[in-house]
């Protein structure tokens, strides 16, 4: 008696679950987490706010987070409302909910790949069928091309990661505008790495007044530095909002996640306070690592995609011999290396070099 | 622009979100929590654990969970091993990724009605066909006809609330025995309020070895008294949870939400210590409202499901503006009220009497 015995879905035959290894060494730099634990106040106030919440743990959760919602309104700004932002268990729920609520059998989403490749699973995972669109060489994307293919098969959701990952690189405004005049259905705008993006980089949070079927995702996991707290959430019209609140499942999200979410919300100045220092190590390590020669991808977000290899499985585990944890994932030949500590990114250095000798 | 006016899937046109109106009653008897809240030795411990885990909240769960699956799986007994559980935010998140692993389009999921509103609601919301199969006039299962109807449909999946909701009464074992005997594919033993059940009621644990299509589902907002944890499991053959292993999502269980629950089930003694004041409490509510002469089901959970009302609207609007609200839910004519504190009950008593008078 094993898993092909039992009667699963025909297309989860022959599967193996989606996630990066979790293996415990000295430096991860493989999940893209911010590598700065929460403050010792944080802490602190986080423990009093669960302490304060616990006694009323036997009952159910506000339903609709309304609190939480007007906070990460709140911190989003744009003039945005509590009516207009939803959250969810990480946005990988969030973008399920898109799915269930706009997706299904008979419809299809498109996303222009390498990308997150969350996307097509999740999309497979709600009956949805996955188109791949591809992006340029160099991993931009070209707005005509974009256009075209979603004019070509009308798609009931575009998925569009902005900055990519794995690749790195925001995409302009106006590829984002040119993309809702086309598309017949929702555009998602994953904007899991926003936070983390070069001066000057505009949110599709600007696009959202006369665009109702924008939404656009986040989550407190990279630049909130809140991985285990899992909390995505994502801003768009009250009627999209409206439209999830159809297909989540009731008491979706625990007291003590919105408990905590506002906590870290409330601490937005100290946690956001890391970004700045990524940003930069992240910049040295996009110009260190094309010293050595090899091509990076832009990035806008706290991790880079660097290559080319023609055996990447074993620049992967070199790395991991000499305690290195990054992630072999997104287009062959490349690998990707979150962006960790000062000291965590020497670490990196010299395990490449030692590698590449 | 409002809800209407977007793509969303034909199959949620004109539905409203489900969920029983969170109102702010001094007497809250709706949603089958527990009354008793945590003690303070069970908060000062949480906070504590959250205190201890907090520092790495920048890093993510454990994707699998797996120290809270080995307590769980000591706790359930029976000789069970963590590969045997599985855990997701509610027992409505375990029982939507089995549906995502065994339904999905083209299959079927059966269930004998009335029983648990969101095993349709849930089975809708993975593109699987939904067949209503009836309980007698009683709502109990009539064996033959539940095998009947399962040979005559050949459903993916048999869902079997037992206790069932809003029902309140437990299968003899010999009945989901019949049922797996018949089934072709998957039976789901929901039991969200097995620990209430009536002395002598067993498991349908006792079931799992030489079952490998059974799932037995149990959550810890119930007799556990930490709906605002939202923490369900199952218990199953470990292939069944190498296949949900190919839907969930990544990372789905937050470090709060296993530290939370791996806190409650070491206060599981004084946690559990109120399911016998509450199943007095509820026997006495059965016996009181037979000798008011009104019709009562037999109750294995924390509620009880009584009428008959041709206007029950009225009835719970009655106690309502009494500072009562309980649940207008299940059979027409039939409400149902969950077991609150003996305070909370003679307060429940008083109002129906003026209801009724």
């Amino acid at each position: 008696m094993n898993l092909d015995d039992l009667p699963i879905r025909d297309d989860l035959r022959g599967k193996t679950p989606y996630g990066a290894p979790q293996i415990d060494v000295p430096v991860r730099l493989n999940t893209n987490e911010n590598p700065y634990p929460p403050s010792a106040a944080l802490v602190a106030d986080l423990a009093e706010a669960v302490r304060a919440q616990a006694g009323e743990l036997n009952r159910y959760p506000d339903r609709d987070a309304t609190a939480l919602r007007a906070d990460l309104a709140g911190y989003l700004g744009h003039g945005l409302r509590t009516e207009q932002v939803w959250a969810a268990n990480g946005s990988n729920e969030v973008l399920q909910q898109i799915l269930q609520a706009f997706g299904g059998h008979g419809r299809t989403a498109i996303g222009f790949e390498p990308s997150y490749s969350m996307h097509p699973i999740i999309t497979s995972g709600t009956n949805t069928e996955w188109i791949q669109a591809s992006r340029e060489e160099d991993f931009s994307l070209d707005p005509g091309k974009a256009v075209t293919a979603i004019e070509e098969h009308r798609p009931d959701i575009v998925f569009l990661a902005s900055p990519n990952n794995p690749t790195g690189t925001a995409q302009p405004l106006e590829t984002i505008a040119a993309i809702l005049a086309a598309a017949p259905g929702m555009v998602v705008v994953d904007e899991a790495y926003a936070e983390f993006a070069r001066e000057g980089t505009p949110s599709a949070l600007t696009l959202l007044p006369g665009h109702p079927r924008l939404i656009v995702t986040r989550t407190m996991s990279k630049a909130f530095a809140m991985a285990g707290t899992r909390l995505g959430y994502l801003a768009a019209h009250p009627a999209v909002v409206e439209a999830l609140l159809l297909v989540r499942l009731p008491y979706h999200l625990s007291t003590l996640t919105q408990t905590a979410a506002r906590v870290a919300l409330r601490h937005r100045a100290e946690l956001l306070g890391t970004v700045d220092a990524l940003r930069r190590e992240r910049d040295a390590t996009v110009t260190w690592l094309r010293a050595k020669g090899l091509a990076v991808a832009d990035s806008d977000a706290n991790f880079v995609l660097f290559g080319r290899f023609p055996d990447r499985r074993k620049v992967w585990e070199g790395l991991l011999e000499r305690g290195v944890l990054i992630r072999e994932v997104g287009p062959p030949e490349w690998l990707r290396v979150t962006i960790g500590t000062g000291e965590e990114m020497a670490a990196f250095r010299a395990a490449l070099e030692g590698v590449l000798l």
